[in-house]
């Protein structure tokens, strides 16, 4: 075992050489894990609230408050709309959950989720240039039931202080209500991004693992394979992106979607399932067994594995399959065995297996591109316009198997996605603001680079130490002792 | 005239020598409000969110985000007090405002507060190292009305989040009853910085103020102009802090507070006003000249002035008089005006005046202490506390009728007020966690250091780049200009 080394970027050879593919899946999701509390105890969390003004001496504070400021807020109360230029609102975006479906881990009580929605606002400002509050509520009301209505009455609230809001990690069948309902209350943007960011990256990754399987979109044949906010929108994307309805199946716990799905139908807060359950599966398909049979695509979103998705399934599928396997923490099956049952493309949601489909390729730059033209709104064909421009980034690489999707190191993709996306959003009519878009693009690099230099200069200044080498050590130790108990 | 320099160190100096001492002083205001105005646009706002965790690689995403960071919100899933320890809430503080009191500017539409609310997470970044969130909301329910419940709810929603509350520029009545409600219903301090804050930092100066004068507070005669949220708060503490409520007159824009006051008896949301009125002025006395004749103290926070409380009052005061004025951005009379009528010791609220009662004094230290032990409120008991280490630190300098209360740049102040603070926090059992008094003032004193040396750092690194010379120029020369036009 080789000592672990401060990037991480040797995890695969720090590993014993005796552990299985699966052991060392499973080692390295335990030492992540283990080593994440370790280091959020170290920091106490992971973001601060930091002046981008100076103070160049106390009488300063005159100018930034009383009795100066007092011109910005009668300048804000006689034109609303200079709250852009004259406040920080048009780089901020609130992060919002209630935390009751936290990645893999479910309901994780109000402050659960302030971990991810941090480490939210920590991708928004080092990969977009994005500055990001995380706002974990208490969505329950008196009688501790979760309330759509609280989330979406919280946001409408609070909108004037942010350029957009970011929903995230609410549970069905709340999260259909409180997008829909706020996508069309708002005066900013309203982006869920379990649902549309998720749907963006995916439909991206797609698009690219159809041209290497040699496949048409409006063709293939395509199985869906859990029905939550995820999938229902990767869905909705993909056949606005130019799929079949006719050639589409999802499943959820209960079976395929379809119109003899009464359970769905009766209750109306589910109306995003059943429009599914109306458009697609025109042959009345019931099991997994009879629907996969020849299957070009199976994509993912249901419950962490690895033995969600079983082999058989991906055996049965037609040559050249392509598999997403996107569940959090750990894929619904590992890569190494998807692709030992005959997968061409394989792809999760893990930065630590190859071909992450990772929302974190989609929001930093669709939300940069938004809020640089102070957009409404993000639109569908907004969402769209990102992926096809993820993929055409991958494209210009060059594509295989193994890469269809642009990986989270290859940050040029963002500015230029920001300025795809911006200028979707000017032709769709929701842009506060027109700017070519090369000059988007120039702002959105200056300010993602920005980011970086400050946090390169951060920690070169000592005000971010790194953690202790005691730390990742004893990680691993414990990770690997883990595995060897079994 | 001078050339202005960045550090605006000889404000004074480069005004024409022409100016009379109101001129010059109104000139100040004009020229630090169109300043203002033109900084804030240079800069888009005065705050970003940045990591205080490194991005040591790329494999570092898998740490603070998914996978890795799933076991942080099962620990707080499980053990939700952890998120103090796992998460920034215990550092950070929601800066709430309606913007329906903004200083002297009132009701500024929802927006409108944001350039005053990132003011003061500045300030509490550079004075008390603590992280601020500005969240200016819309309050206004269905017929356009501010709504006290619905800043109830929304507090009450995103406690999850923070680690305490700043309540600022509410209107009355609502401010009493959010305040008063929140109080009672968080699991974490809500403060009202208008009414606690303020009346923190005034007693401070009045505890002081009455020993350069030579009179006891028991026995002072003490007149409060204004019967805001601020002025009955002051009130309150000062009773609680010695004075014989006796001895005590209050006056709001109908006259003095008393047991005839049927109009705010009859309001019941003016409950606070009410108890002023059946606590006071036993004496019955009706009009000011009636009541300022003889008094020893005047402590006004009314409206802007200059011409807001008159001469010829504080000429019908006692000698050695004290006279505080507090209005922002101007304060009720100019202090060279109410020196010239002869008060012996005068404050006001703005920086640019000498002996500033700012509530910059107040609040970073004392969020700052109630966050260390992770306070559950902050109690009146706190608030005195703060105000008897203030004028402590001060009286240990020197006093002078112009040196009552340490100004801003005296930054040492700070550590020790959160440790006076979080000391009593834990006399009142209502902190979390118990420390020692010096362990406190170290920590504060550090976390106050670490962002001072962070704004010095991004300064130095081109992060937080100057404003431009002629922005300084120009704002000062078209300030001069309104001034010699009359």
């Amino acid at each position: 075992m080789e000592k672990m080394d401060i990037r991480l970027d040797y995890l695969d050879r720090a590993l014993p050489g005796d552990f299985t593919p699966e052991q060392a899946a499973r080692c390295k999701t335990l030492f992540l894990k283990h080593l994440s509390l370790a280091a959020h105890r170290f920091y106490a969390g992971k973001i601060q609230v930091v002046p981008k003004v100076g103070a160049f001496g106390f009488n300063w504070f005159n100018v930034w408050y009383t009795p100066g400021v007092s011109q910005v807020s009668t300048t804000i109360r006689d034109n609303p709309e200079a709250s852009y230029e004259l406040s920080s609102r048009g780089n901020l975006v609130a992060v919002v959950s209630d935390s009751t479906r936290v990645l893999g881990d479910g309901d994780v009580g109000p402050s659960g989720g302030l971990g991810v929605m941090e480490g939210k606002a920590f991708l928004m400002k080092y990969l977009g240039g994005v500055d990001a509050v995380p706002l974990c509520i208490d969505s329950r009301d008196s009688k501790g039931r979760n309330d759509p209505d609280a989330i979406i009455e919280f946001v409408k609230r609070c909108q004037p202080s942010f350029g957009a809001v970011n929903l995230e990690d609410i549970s069905q069948p709340n999260c259909y209500k409180v997008l829909d309902v706020l996508r069309e209350a708002c005066e900013i943007p309203v982006w869920h991004d379990d649902a549309q960011g998720t749907g963006c990256v995916t439909l991206a990754g797609l698009l690219n693992a159809l041209k290497v399987a040699g496949r048409d979109m409006a063709k293939a044949r395509m199985v869906f394979y859990g029905a939550g906010a995820s999938n229902t929108t990767i869905v909705r994307l993909i056949l606005s992106a130019g799929a079949d309805p006719a050639n589409v199946l999802m499943f959820d716990s209960h079976g395929a979607l379809g119109r003899h799905r009464d359970d769905i139908k009766a209750d109306e807060r589910f109306y995003r399932k059943w429009e599914i359950c109306e458009r697609t599966n025109p042959r009345g398909v019931r099991t997994m067994e009879e629907g996969i049979r020849g299957a070009d695509v199976l994509i993912a979103l249901s419950k962490p594995g690895p033995d969600t998705v079983k082999p058989e399934w991906i055996r049965a599928m037609a040559p050249k399959s392509i598999v997403f396997t996107c569940a959090n923490p750990v894929p619904e099956i590992y890569p190494h065995a998807a692709k030992e049952a005959g997968a061409y493309v394989v792809a999760t949601g893990r930065g630590d297996f190859p071909t992450q489909g990772n929302n974190s390729l989609g929001f930093p730059g669709i939300l940069k591109g938004a809020l640089l033209v102070r957009a409404r709104k993000i639109t569908d064909a907004m969402a769209i316009t990102a992926a096809r421009s993820l993929a055409g980034f991958a494209e210009q690489k060059g594509l295989s198997p193994d890469y269809i999707i642009p990986s989270m190191d290859e940050t040029e993709v963002f500015p230029r996605e920001a300025a795809d996306v911006a200028m979707q959003a000017i032709q769709d009519g929701v842009a506060r603001v027109t700017l070519p878009k090369e000059e988007i693009r120039k702002r959105a690099e200056a300010d993602i680079m920005y980011s970086r230099n400050l946090m390169d200069s951060m920690m070169a200044g000592g005000f971010v130490r790194p953690p202790p080498q005691e730390m990742l050590d004893e990680s691993l130790r414990w990770a690997v002792d883990q595995i060897r108990r079994g």
